[in-house]
C-alpha cells in the first residue's frame, strides 16, 4: 500500500501500482472524464530528511529538448493518468482549467500529427515535436519537401487518428534496443536525440498510439480523442542542428485547444495581431520603410512616421529637461581603443560592426552610448555637490544582427535609444531609482498603456565569481531597487541569476491592447564601467570616491516603441500622435473648395495637422480614403457648413456627429491634443 | 622717346629707359616719396590689332609659386619703381592706399627677413618666401632647427637691415649662371625653383639688397627702409615639397604694414580673434569637447552646448514644418551598392569611411543624406499634385579628413547637416529657390548676423563635357537662380566655372562681428542624382517626367554654425540661446538662500534657465564666476530684495541696473527670449 495525499490535505491509502486515473474514477467518473494529466510530488524523505520543494521555473517560448527527453528526475512532475504510482506522493488531478494541461494536449497533438504524416508519407523521418506557447510543431525530413498543399491532407488524416481514439501507451525499454530499432528505420534524428539525452544502460521511454511509436518523455493525454480542436498552420524550413551543411528539415506548425471555441478565439486573436502588424500598417499608412538596396534592419522614417517620431522625441526631451536631465550629444564612431577600455571589444565585439581603419586609428560604430557619456563626466572634476549628474541622449546605436533575423521595427540593426546615465552617490541611489520608475510610468501612461509588469533581475549570490562588484555592492543595489519599487507600491517578480554580470536591473514590460508583453524600459546598475574608467568624485570628506552609475532607457528603442505603438493602436493614433489629425472634404470642389481652404488655414493656425482633398474624386471616395488612413476626424464641408461657419464632423470609429462651428471644433481638437487624450 | 599714359588720360613723352620713379619725381618729390610700386600696361598693339585687356584675378590666400617666379608675361603687371620703361605704356603710380601695394611691402619684408636669417645663421638654406593675405613667410632649412627664441634675434637683425636702407636692385642673368651659383652654395631649393619655373636659355631675375641675393620675379619697394612696421610671428614645420621623406623645413611667419598703427591694429584684431576662439571658449564655458581617446574630429556636446544645440535644432525643425518641409530620418549606414548607384563610390570614395563587411553585404557610413531622401521619394509613385516634395533631416554625416587637418568645430570628421532635398517640377524651381533664400535670410537674422555675401557658381559653357545636364538645363537653372536673387533684391557675385559638375549653386557667406566671412548656407541644383536614380513623377499630361532636385543646407553644419556662433558672440550668447540665462547670488547663504530658492523656482516655472550659487564662496566671488561664464543676468538677493519681492539686476556687459520686482524681471527676461533679442 502507498499513501496518496490530495490537494485538500486528505490522504488515501491505495495499492501500489494504482494509477491517477483509478483514483479519479474512485472519486467520480465525471472527474475521470475531465482530468487531463496528473502532477505528483514525492513524499519520500530526501537524504537530508527534508521534503523536496521544487523551484518554479518560468515558462519558456519553446519546451526545451532537455525537458522533452531527459534531464534529472524532478521531485514534482507531470505524469500520464495511467502511470502506476509506486510510492507515497502528493497528487493533483489537473483539469483543462489548469494552465499546465494545454501544453500536454498540444504535445499529444504533435504525436497525432506525426502519426498522420507517417501514414500519408511513410518515407518521412522525424526530428522533434514539442508543444509551444501557441501550439506545437514537428520537425520532419523528406527528400521531396512538403508544400502548403500537403497541410490540408495532413490535417484531414489527423482527424482520422483522433476519431480512432488510439490510447497513448508508455513503454520503457533498454536504450540500446531503441537505438537499434531507430537506426534500422533510418531515423537518424531520433538516434541523435537518444544518444544526446540518455546514457548507456538507461531505460528509455517511448509512447505508442496505434502503429506509431515515438521516443518521448511524456506525459500525454489518455488517448487521441482528447485532441479535440486542432489546426495545421504552416510550414517553414530549418537546417538539421541549425547547420546549413546538414539536411534541410521542414518544421510543420500546428495548434490545438480543448475545444473549438478556444481555437476560434485563438484565430481571431491571430487575425487581430495580423491586422495590427506594424510592417503592414507602416506601409499602408506610409509611416516608414526598410529599403532592400540600402540594407537590412535599417529604418527610413517617412514624413508621417517622422512626424510621430518628432512628437515622441520632443515629448521625451522636454520631460528629460523637466526632470533634471542634461541633454548631451556624442559621436557615432569612436576609436577602438575606447571600446577596449570599456570592455566592449572583449564582451560585445560580436554585436558590433567591424572596425574602420583610418590614418590615425581604427574606429567602430557605437553599439551603446555609455562610454561617450562617461567621457563627458570625466572631462571635468566632479564634487558631491555636482551629483547626481544625469546625461540623456537620443543616441543612434548600431548592433550587428545576422541577416534574416530582422523583424520590421522590432528587431533592427540601427536604432535610437532614449538613453540616459545617472552618476550619483550611494545615498542617492534610491531616490534616483524612484525617479526613474516614475518617469517610466509617465511614459507608459502618456502613450496609452494602462498595464505593465516589472521584473527585478538579481545575481546568483552563490556564484560571486560570475559577477563584478562586491557582495556589499550587490546587496545595497538590490535593496535600493526593492525599496524603490516598494515606495511606489509596484508589484514585481524577482528573478535571481538573471542580472547582467555588471549589476542588477529592473525591467518594465508593458501590456498592449491584445495582452501581449513588450520589454521596453530598463533601469540597470553598473559596477563595472565606473571602475574601468576610474570615475571619481570628491566627497564631502574631501576624499575621492567612485560614483554609482545607472543606465536607463524608457522607450528602450524609439524604433521598437514606435512599432509597439502602431500595433497597440492598429495605426489609429490618438490626436496628439496622429500625423494628420483632420481630413477636410468639400462636398463639391467647385462650390466649397474655397471655404475648405479657409477652414484649413484656420485649423493650421491653431496648430492642427490638416489634409484637404481638393482632388477630382467623389466625396464618398474621399471620405473612405481618409478613413483608411485612420485620420481621427474627417470634416465634410458643404453649403450648410459654409453658410454657418461650421463643419460636419465624422469621428474615427464613431461616425457622423453632426455639425459644430469651426471654433467649437478647434477647441475640441486642441483639448484632445494638449491633454494627450487616448479617446476622441 | 616713348609715350607714357597716366590715369587721368594725359600722355607724356619721355626718353626710353625712364623709370616710374623718374616720372613720379618729375610730377612731385612728395609723390615720389609716397609711391610704392608701379602698375604698367602695354600700349603696343597686339597681333590682332587690339589693345590687350587683362582679366582681374581673385586674390588667393597665398601668392602662387608661378606668380612669384615665372609664368607668361602679363599685359598688365606690377613693376619696381626703378624699372626702365622701354615701350609705350599706361602707368599707375601706386601709393599705400592701393590694396595691391601691401603685398609688395610684405614680399620685400620677406627678403629683409631672409637677409637677417643668413647674417645670423649663414648655414641656412632658403626655400620660398611669399607675401600672404596676413603677412609673409619664408621656408628655411637648417640642420639645427630654429626655436621660438631665435625669432626675437631675427626681428632685431631685420631692424638693422631696414636701418641700413639697402636698395632693392633687380639683376637679370642667364639661367645657367643662376643654377651654377646656387648649386655651389648648396641652395637645393633655389635650384629646384629655377629648374621648375624657367626653361633653358631664359634670362632669370634676381633681387639684391646689400649682400643678399634672391631668385625672384619682384617687384619690390625701392629700399629696405620702406619696410617700416613688421613683426616676426611664429614658426611651423613642413616637409620639403610636402613629402615626409624629404628634409623637414621650417616656415617662419611674419607680418608687415605701412606703419606701426596698422600693425598694432592687426595685433588687436588677432587678439580679438584669439579671445573669441571657439575652442578656448568651448572649454572655458564647458560647451563641448573633443576627446583624444575617442578620436579626432568628433564632437562631444556637453550639457550647456547640448542645450544650445537643442535650441538651434528645435528652432530649425519648427521652421521647417512651418515652411512646408517634411521631417524624415534615414540611417547612418547603407549598403555599398547604394553608394555605387549614387556615384559616391566613384566620385567621393576618398572622403568616405572604409566599408564594413557584414554577412549580407558591405556597408558604408553616409557622407551625405541625398540617397536616403531619394529612396523615400521613390518609395511610392508621385504625381505633379504631390510636388514640390521637401524632405528635411538633421542628418549626421561622416566624412574622412586626414588626421592633423581638423580644427575645433570648424573642420571635423562627423557633423550634422540641416539638410533638405526639394523635388519639384521645372515650373516650381524659381519659387522654391526664393523660399530657400528667404529661409536662409531668416536663419542669419534670427541668429544675429546682419550682413552676408552671396555667390552664384555657374558652369563653364565652353566645357559642357565637364558637366552633367544639358545646356538647356543649365540655362534654365542659372536663370531661375538669378531671377530668384533678383526677386529678393540680393546682390551677388557670379563665378563662372565654379559650379559642381552636377549643377549650379548659390552660396551664402555670413559676415561675423569681426568682419570675417563664413561659408554656411548653400542651395544647389542637381541634374545628376535624379537621372542616376531614375526619379519620376506623372505630369498633368499623364506622362512620366523627371523632377528637378535641389539640395539645400542653411546652418550648413550644426557643429560649424555653433563654432561661428561662439566666435561671433565671444560666448556671450543672447538670452534665447544662453544655456544659463540667469545666475542667482544670495548675499548671505544663511539669511537669503531660502528666498533665492523661491526666486529660482519662480523663474524656472516661467521657463527660464537658472543657476543658483548656494556654495560657501563670497558674494563677490560668485558674481565674478557667473560673469566669467557670461550669464546674461546676475541677480543679487539680500534683505532689501527679500522684503520687497524683488531682485537686484546686473546685466552682462552693462553692469548694475538696480532693483526690480521678480515679476518685472520675469516679464523682461521672457520678452528677450521670445523675441530672440540680440541685446539685453
Amino acid at each position: 500500500m502507498i499513501k496518496i495525499q490530495l490537494p485538500d490535505g486528505s490522504v488515501r491509502e491505495v495499492a501500489k501500482g494504482t494509477s491517477p486515473l483509478d483514483i479519479a474514477n474512485s472519486i467520480s467518473p465525471r472527474l475521470a472524464a475531465a482530468v487531463v494529466v496528473a502532477r505528483v510530488r514525492s513524499l519520500q524523505p530526501t537524504t537530508d530528511g527534508a521534503t523536496t520543494e521544487t523551484e518554479t521555473t518560468a515558462a519558456t517560448e519553446t519546451q526545451s529538448e532537455e525537458a522533452m527527453y531527459g534531464g534529472a528526475a524532478q521531485a514534482e512532475r507531470l505524469v500520464d493518468l495511467t502511470t502506476p504510482l509506486t510510492e507515497d506522493v502528493a497528487l493533483e488531478l489537473l483539469k483543462e482549467t489548469d494552465p499546465a494541461t494545454l501544453r500536454v494536449v498540444r504535445h499529444s497533438a504533435a504525436h497525432v500529427m506525426a502519426t498522420a504524416i507517417l501514414e500519408l508519407f511513410p518515407e518521412t523521418k522525424l526530428g522533434h515535436g514539442p508543444a509551444t506557447d501557441n501550439g506545437f510543431f514537428y520537425d520532419v525530413y523528406r527528400e521531396v519537401p512538403f508544400t502548403e498543399a500537403d497541410l490540408a491532407s495532413i490535417e484531414q488524416k489527423m482527424a482520422e487518428v483522433v476519431a480512432r481514439d488510439e490510447k497513448f501507451v508508455r513503454v520503457e525499454e533498454p536504450r540500446e534496443k531503441g537505438l537499434t530499432d531507430y537506426a534500422a528505420q533510418g531515423e537518424f534524428m531520433k538516434v541523435h536525440f537518444i544518444e544526446r539525452f540518455t546514457k548507456p544502460g538507461d531505460e528509455i521511454s517511448l509512447y505508442k498510439n496505434g502503429n506509431f511509436t515515438d521516443f518521448c518523455r511524456g506525459p500525454h493525454v489518455p488517448s487521441t480523442s482528447r485532441v479535440k480542436a486542432f489546426k495545421v498552420m504552416s510550414i517553414a524550413g530549418a537546417y538539421w542542428l541549425g547547420d546549413e551543411k546538414n539536411q534541410q528539415l521542414q518544421r510543420i506548425y500546428g495548434t490545438a485547444f480543448f475545444n473549438q471555441k478556444d481555437l476560434d478565439a485563438h484565430f481571431k486573436h491571430l487575425e487581430e495581431i495580423k491586422a495590427r502588424d506594424h510592417r503592414v500598417l507602416g506601409k499602408q499608412l506610409d509611416l516608414f520603410s526598410i529599403q532592400e538596396v540600402a540594407g537590412a534592419g535599417l529604418i527610413f522614417w517617412h514624413p508621417k512616421g517622422g512626424l510621430i517620431r518628432k512628437t515622441m522625441e520632443d515629448w521625451m526631451r522636454a520631460e528629460c529637461v523637466r526632470r533634471g536631465y542634461n541633454l548631451v550629444v556624442t559621436p557615432h564612431i569612436m576609436r577602438r581603443e575606447l571600446w577596449k577600455i570599456s570592455g566592449h571589444e572583449g564582451y560585445y565585439s560580436d554585436n558590433m560592426y567591424p572596425p574602420m581603419e583610418l590614418d590615425d586609428a581604427e574606429y567602430r560604430l557605437k553599439p551603446m552610448n555609455c562610454p561617450g557619456h562617461i567621457l563627458i563626466y570625466k572631462n571635468s572634476p566632479k564634487s558631491y555637490r555636482d551629483l547626481p549628474v544625469r546625461y540623456a541622449e537620443l543616441g543612434n546605436v548600431y548592433r550587428y544582427e545576422r541577416s534574416g533575423t530582422m523583424h520590421g521595427l522590432l528587431r533592427v540593426r540601427g536604432f535610437t535609444q532614449d538613453d540616459a546615465h545617472i552618476f550619483c552617490t550611494p545615498d542617492q541611489i534610491e531616490d534616483e531609482v524612484v525617479a526613474c520608475i516614475e518617469f517610466a510610468q509617465s511614459v507608459l501612461t502618456t502613450f496609452g498603456f494602462a498595464d505593465f509588469k516589472v521584473e527585478l533581475s538579481t545575481w546568483d549570490p552563490k556564484k560571486p565569481q560570475d559577477y563584478t562588484g562586491s557582495a556589499d555592492h550587490w546587496a545595497t543595489a538590490i535593496n535600493s531597487l526593492k525599496t524603490a519599487l516598494g515606495r511606489k507600491n509596484i508589484p514585481f517578480v524577482e528573478i535571481p541569476g538573471e542580472a547582467a554580470f555588471y549589476g542588477p536591473k529592473i525591467d518594465v514590460k508593458l501590456v498592449d491592447v491584445l495582452g501581449r508583453l513588450w520589454q521596453l524600459s530598463t533601469v540597470q546598475f553598473d559596477f563595472n564601467l565606473p571602475a574601468r574608467f576610474e570615475l571619481e568624485y570628491i566627497g564631502e570628506d574631501g576624499e575621492r570616491h567612485r560614483p554609482v552609475m545607472v543606465h536607463r532607457a524608457l522607450f528602450g528603442s524609439v524604433e521598437r516603441f514606435f512599432g509597439v505603438l502602431i500595433e497597440h493602436y492598429a495605426g489609429a493614433f490618438p490626436m496628439w500622435l496622429a500625423p494628420v489629425q483632420v481630413g477636410l472634404v468639400p462636398i463639391s470642389n467647385e462650390k466649397h473648395l474655397a471655404y475648405a481652404e479657409s477652414v484649413k488655414a484656420r485649423l493650421e493656425a491653431a496648430g492642427l495637422r490638416v489634409e484637404l482633398d481638393g482632388g477630382n474624386g467623389k466625396m464618398n471616395a474621399k471620405i473612405r480614403d481618409f478613413g483608411l488612413q485612420k485620420f481621427p476626424f474627417i470634416l465634410v464641408l458643404g453649403d450648410k457648413e459654409a453658410a454657418s461657419d461650421s463643419v460636419s464632423v465624422r469621428v474615427r470609429a464613431k461616425g457622423d456627429e453632426g455639425s459644430v462651428t469651426v471654433d467649437e471644433f478647434i477647441a475640441r481638437a486642441k483639448k484632445l491634443v494638449d491633454g494627450h487624450a487616448m479617446e476622441l
